[in-house]
């Protein structure tokens, strides 16, 4: 995964969103501020502003994800543009070639904006370099790589209540090694400026040399969380389960489920998120999934407001600029 | 299945419609004159009023039924609304929690409506319960609970043709033990001061007691046909087959088959409805369904103008107020 | 497959489209020129026209199609008619009777037109009988009978490069006996007044006495292609390979697989051309589908032009006339 700058057109402009690795805090500040601008038009008698219509959103789920993609169908709809839902997993999609001419078949439909989840990594990153100039794409989770919008409205929903991000300390937890959506924070939190970033898992779920990624790594909770502010839970995949990474349900739990106890390690005040969907009494008890800590609903109002900006902005709805 | 107050606002206006117990003659009739006031919407050139514009209306179809999510999707559109459809089948509903959690996450994505059919009874009201003020539930079908606005639909085309309830009797025929439909016809055709309620079905498919919900038990079509001005049809769950309750279908047509023999006991401009989709021959002839007796395709038609009017009112859009 | 007089209203106007058999040039034309009109409105800013604004069409696809089912999405959206999306696969569609009460139905809910796909040959046609007069029925493939939106965006593509269609020389190549699309490109081939049309295929997948279609039949590619303009290829149902009319990939793909050796007999500058999808290395060569001579995704761009102006016309957003 190279050529961040292929999100970019030629002008400076932000184009595609496919990974958050190689965007500078101008970009990442820009989204975060025009969602600030999306966020009143939840709270409207009508919710609709006209900024893309007439344009043609692609919906195109290689992996099936009801919520995600509900959420892009919302924000499209909410800035007017038409929207297609294509779920293509019967399709022999096991080439990348037919992927390839599956998506040149829509781009040849005058489509706009494609929004693609996949099951490989780069596989947004695939179809952006083959498509032409008038279309975009936004990366909705692609394998193991990078899901950007989850981690964009996550820094969104921090700065709502901790915007002074110098000061901050985050924690990460569960299964790093696996996560999309981890490495996707890490590079927004590293972006943005974050004082401390810590991971915490099991050795088993956890990359070789994450320090690299700018992290701290623990694997005991009461020391990972001790004075943090933001706890970020993980979901963890259950077909993790059933090789050897993990020893039992129970044991997780014991060790990495959030609890109120394990909570009252980190600041007084800590924020607890979590991307959803919450597996109650496994990652998370449900005292702190439904607990006065707990941002995981808002996380998911703020991903209509950031989902509309950052769409908004690879159409040329709104205007942001790569910094040099 | 108490609390039927918790369908109106502090305001008296009406904010869930989930169930028609306990609702006033006066809220049924609001509805209905709101439905008339749609029907003409049907017939123009551009079928759009604009009162649901910028409002996300939710299909939560828990329990598949392509028919009745498409006449509520009609109904939204024409009201000018945004409309998701979600089958949500695949999720691990089984636990209730699990059902509350996707609803509430849908809600923070600052959705307005959600249209509810779901297998176990009373889901719709579990939903509204845990629902924030902004978000109206319309129940569109729950277990063997309630199907209100089926009920109301059947009403309203009753209206259409026999505006003088007070001298009406009605039939329903069939399993009327299991059926949500017939729960709430009755309720509706009570309220509204239908002079007679009967029901005919074999006594494996009546309720014990079924007098108290103010209606007339007959085993026999001759007798219960006997003078009536409606017979609505209930539509045959096939899988009740397989238990004990009907001997074969070919007996259950001899006894409870609407055919034109039977019809002939009943008044002379007889009206015969049922809710869809028939089995021909089994529950119906299709002489009858297809004769000039038959409302079963207006039904269709005024259940699109019945559920904007049902939809419409609950977001505020027209208003009703609950009698005292 | 009689009565193509009833693809028109009594004031001459069309009313379906259901085959071009039967229809005339100027009828032809018409759509075409129509269709010309819209593709400047796949180029603007706003992709949309009020033509069908306040319309209800209904995708009702018996067989299942995401492809040709989302350009008649995208199509209706862009002529601002609302759009449902059915796929009844799961109904017991088994019986005629069954499809008719669905599209009653449906119907009844006042739709304005029905986009139907059905395996069986003569379904459109049995629909549009027992529709009411203000109900349109586009055809979007019927069996092995007719393809005819799909044979009018070949021919309106091949217009956009080769618009004298008098000195045409065209080839069909492929599954001629089983293929909807070929006997629709006949059709509108002849009936535009093309010089040849040529059919290029095995003795097992012609029909007999294919030379009444009007073609020419040829079973070696060589002659076939000799001095042609146009080279359409049809995509190969891998279903037949299990039967005995090919006896292996490998041997059709060297016979009858499109390639620029065999290429090379055809006009220097003939066009290539596949309704889609391809099976590369099976029916035609990949350095073919992406080479100089290949149209197949203006195909794509074009199919939106021209269902808008089919779905246009027959909703009487555009006049045209039966010629007599």
């Amino acid at each position: 995964m190279t050529a961040p700058i292929s999100q970019f057109n030629d002008d400076g402009t932000l184009h595609h969103f496919l990974t958050i690795e190689g965007l500078g805090r101008e970009t990442l500040i820009q989204i975060l501020d025009t969602a600030e601008s999306f966020i009143d038009v939840g709270h409207r008698e009508i919710k609709k502003v006209p900024l893309l219509r007439g344009k043609t959103v692609v919906n195109l789920f290689f992996e099936s994800s009801t919520r995600t993609r509900t959420t892009f169908e919302i924000a499209a709809k909410r800035l007017s543009a038409d929207v297609i839902n294509l779920n293509p997993l019967r399709l022999s999609t096991s080439k990348g070639e037919t992927v390839l001419d599956t998506v040149k078949n829509l781009e040849a439909m005058h489509t706009d904006l494609f929004v693609v989840r996949h099951s490989y990594s780069g596989a947004a990153l695939l179809i952006a370099q083959h498509m032409p100039q008038h279309v975009s794409i936004v990366n909705a989770g692609d394998g193991r790589h990078a899901h950007p919008t989850q981690a964009m409205l996550d820094v969104f929903t921090i700065r709502q209540h901790r915007p002074d991000f110098q000061n901050l300390r985050v924690a990460i937890v569960g299964d790093i090694l696996h996560s999309r959506v981890a490495r996707s924070q890490i590079h927004a939190l590293n972006t943005l400026g974050v004082a401390e970033v810590r991971v915490i898992a099991p050795k088993t779920l956890l990359p070789t040399e994450v320090e690299r990624l700018g992290v701290r790594p623990y694997h005991d909770m009461q020391q990972g969380l001790q004075d943090i502010d933001v706890v970020i839970m993980l979901r963890l995949q259950l077909e993790r389960m059933q090789g050897s990474l993990i020893a039992s349900e129970q044991e997780y739990f014991n060790l990495y489920g959030l609890t109120n106890d394990k909570l009252a390690h980190a600041a007084e005040d800590v924020l607890v998120m979590h991307p959803g969907p919450i597996n109650r009494g496994l990652e998370i008890d449900s005292d702190v999934a439904d607990g006065p800590h707990s941002l995981i609903l808002s996380q998911v109002t703020n991903g209509i407001a950031v989902r509309m900006s950052i769409m908004a902005i690879v159409m040329g709805g709104q205007s942001t600029r790569r910094e040099d």
